[in-house]
């Protein structure tokens, strides 16, 4: 019996949208010092310099952005400037679940039937009040909120929930995240694409032939590839 | 056979003081503009006004740092002054975990066994690079880092495990967090003070003849415990 997991950001529910929309409002704030470009351009080499120091989530991508905000006019943001930054973040963090077309429903469908995980990675705090918002924590039979999804930290939760490898599909929208490293350990994985790929995310796809892989384009069709998959295919 | 759960921060390594230290540097941050219990107490309330946010950690803390600061300054403050925040949060990032006195070799000795659980709130990022820096996480069956550590929390982690709450033990230094709701769901909790306790974290120390309370000076005093525990009392 097949074992489903499945990521969570931008796979159940809207989220790089979230960032995208605060990410404008920081270009606007930094508009008199700086262009737009320049801004981004400056906020993703923070980002990416922070993460091994704070990891993924909204609260790290505020200090970051304080921070982005500091360097780029050289000391000269004010106060009233830092706290509008702070406010994003609460923004962020109060922003409604809005889960994607048909998320509920294929969840709730393969609950029925499969052993349901979920995967994500990011902040503890935000993914765990996210899921309890979403209305769909009682359909999974366990959340793995990890640090980082590369193949050992799969390979480990296969092992504690005595997975073997053939007998699990990963589901999401990162390649990197969800695809790459399920495949690296002998897992199946179904790529749902989401509209916006945070740019630290982005990947290669594997050759449609790659064994394990499907390229969806709907999480609406994770049913009937799951029964493909049941029925020996 | 007893499971034995274990707190991480101020129980196996020392946390507190070094958001003491912090705090001090905070102040002398703010010392042209404020008075310290000014500085003190602005601060708690903002972190209390954000725990439902933010969570626990230093992310948490280090955004509450920054908006109290921009408040007692009435956005006075500088660039350059909220970039001595961001340094003091990496600061306390890359701080090395220091374990506290006989930690390692009681979680060590008890490790061969019983089965031993970390139990730890707060960031999952920082909680999970502290535990890999400890050199300790073999010692533990399985780490559960949690959002809050309520009765709710302990039953549903002792369900998890098939442990029955007369079979568990808690070691910790928060009375809020590791004792109080673990003598709730009916289990054991064993108190070893820390030196410092965060005012978020005071409780009154339940009676010295509650049943389940033990009231321990050390971590040292840990294995008699168990042993005593183990045969019947």
């Amino acid at each position: 019996m097949l074992t489903i997991g499945f990521d969570a950001d931008d796979t159940l529910w809207h989220n790089e949208a979230i960032f995208s929309m605060t990410q404008e409002k920081f270009r606007e704030l930094l508009a008199p010092y700086h262009d737009r470009a320049w801004i981004d351009a400056q906020l993703y080499a923070t980002e990416m310099r922070n993460v091994a120091h704070f990891g993924y989530g909204i609260k790290g991508f505020t200090l970051s952005m304080i921070e982005t905000a500091v360097e780029l006019t050289e000391g000269r943001i004010s106060g009233h400037e830092i706290a509008r930054i702070l406010a994003f973040a609460k923004e962020m963090l109060a922003a409604p679940v809005e889960l994607l077309p048909g998320a509920a429903a294929v969840v709730s469908e393969l609950a029925r039937d499969y052993r349901l995980l979920l995967i994500t990675k990011g902040d503890l705090f935000d993914q765990e009040t996210k899921l309890a918002r979403s209305g769909l924590g009682d359909r999974f039979h366990q959340v793995e909120i990890v640090r980082e999804k590369d193949a050992a930290v799969y390979a480990a939760i296969l092992d504690r929930h005595g997975v073997a490898p053939h007998d699990f599909l990963m589901v999401g929208n990162s390649l990197r995240s969800d695809i790459l490293p399920v495949l690296a350990v002998g897992g199946q994985a179904a790529h749902v694409p989401y509209a916006i790929t945070w740019q630290h995310e982005a990947a290669a796809q594997p050759a449609s032939e790659t064994p394990g892989f499907y390229a969806l384009t709907s999480i609406t069709e994770v049913p009937a590839l799951v029964a493909w998959l049941q029925n020996g295919k």
